[in-house]
């Protein structure tokens, strides 16, 4: 996971598709225009985002974030497991080896399948990321943090732009 | 992005790693120890999510918002310049068709140090994420989106399972 470079918000993009939207939006700037414009979104100040169809952007990240909490929950239950239950941790780990994680519902859906003691692991896990997204998951702090991320990151792009920059140019 | 199967959250998994913790927790169950036990999160009731090191699972699904932010900020960006600058449309398709979206910090740096037309373009792209991310991106649904999800998805897969059983059973 730490090693992870590649970003499935961004796969399939077609930012380029043959359709036309003129009613874009930017705060502050009188060159676009206000999706208040649209009739679906009336008095709507918000940035328009092209191409999303019927899913919304927060829809988007909900899913994927529905993916991360299946993640997150089968490494709960196996490391509850590898404390207690060494046969239950080594058949988790079996059936990891074998299935992918990437669609977390279908792993729990085939770990259902394979046995009855894998459909109990299969219960637990659904029973934990239930309860760890309405409970454990810090909604407030995930804002914050990705807010802080934000201005951290484009401050330290315009720095390293400049710096550069000023050293091509002493460089000349 | 429609079409996206990849999880970068479940990407490294290395659940199985040597190292082992006690001290998991799950609601409602006397058979795990609680977090309250580690000396580090005193009084703290939620799961241990093993695994993580310094980066908490908000860091990490941060990261990875922020990654969709820029992804957002560059459909933004474009739709508006389809519909009243082509040559910076344009402009824009075909460095996209030439750079990753994967990691946006990097398609930022290298879009600003492509030509003063394209920094312009990455300044922009920068203010529109920062300002979809605090103003736009609406946080609370976010949350209601994937408990719903959840919940959905927990009570598909076992309406499916039992549905698969009845027949097997039925089929004997």
């Amino acid at each position: 996971m730490e090693s992870c470079t590649i970003l499935p918000f961004s796969r399939s993009l077609s930012l380029f598709s043959p359709r036309s939207n003129g009613d874009e939006a930017r705060p502050g700037s009188s060159l676009f225009k206000r999706c208040s414009s649209r009739p679906t979104r009336i008095g709507c100040q918000k940035m328009y985002v092209a191409g999303f169809g019927e899913a919304s952007p927060e829809k988007k990240a909900a899913n994927h974030l529905h993916k991360f909490f299946t993640y997150i929950a089968v490494r709960i239950v196996s490391a509850q497991l590898e404390s207690y239950n060494r046969e239950a941790y080594n058949e988790l780990a079996e059936f990891l080896s074998r299935h992918s994680l990437n669609d977390g519902d279908k792993f729990c859906a085939e770990l259902m399948r394979e046995s009855s003691r894998h459909q109990a692991l299969a219960l637990r896990i659904l029973e934990v990321r239930s309860a760890y997204c309405k409970q454990d998951f810090e909604w407030d702090n995930l804002k914050r943090v990705a807010s802080k991320m934000m201005d951290e990151a484009n401050t330290r792009l315009m720095r390293e732009y400049v710096l550069d920059h000023v050293e091509t140019e002493s460089g000349k």
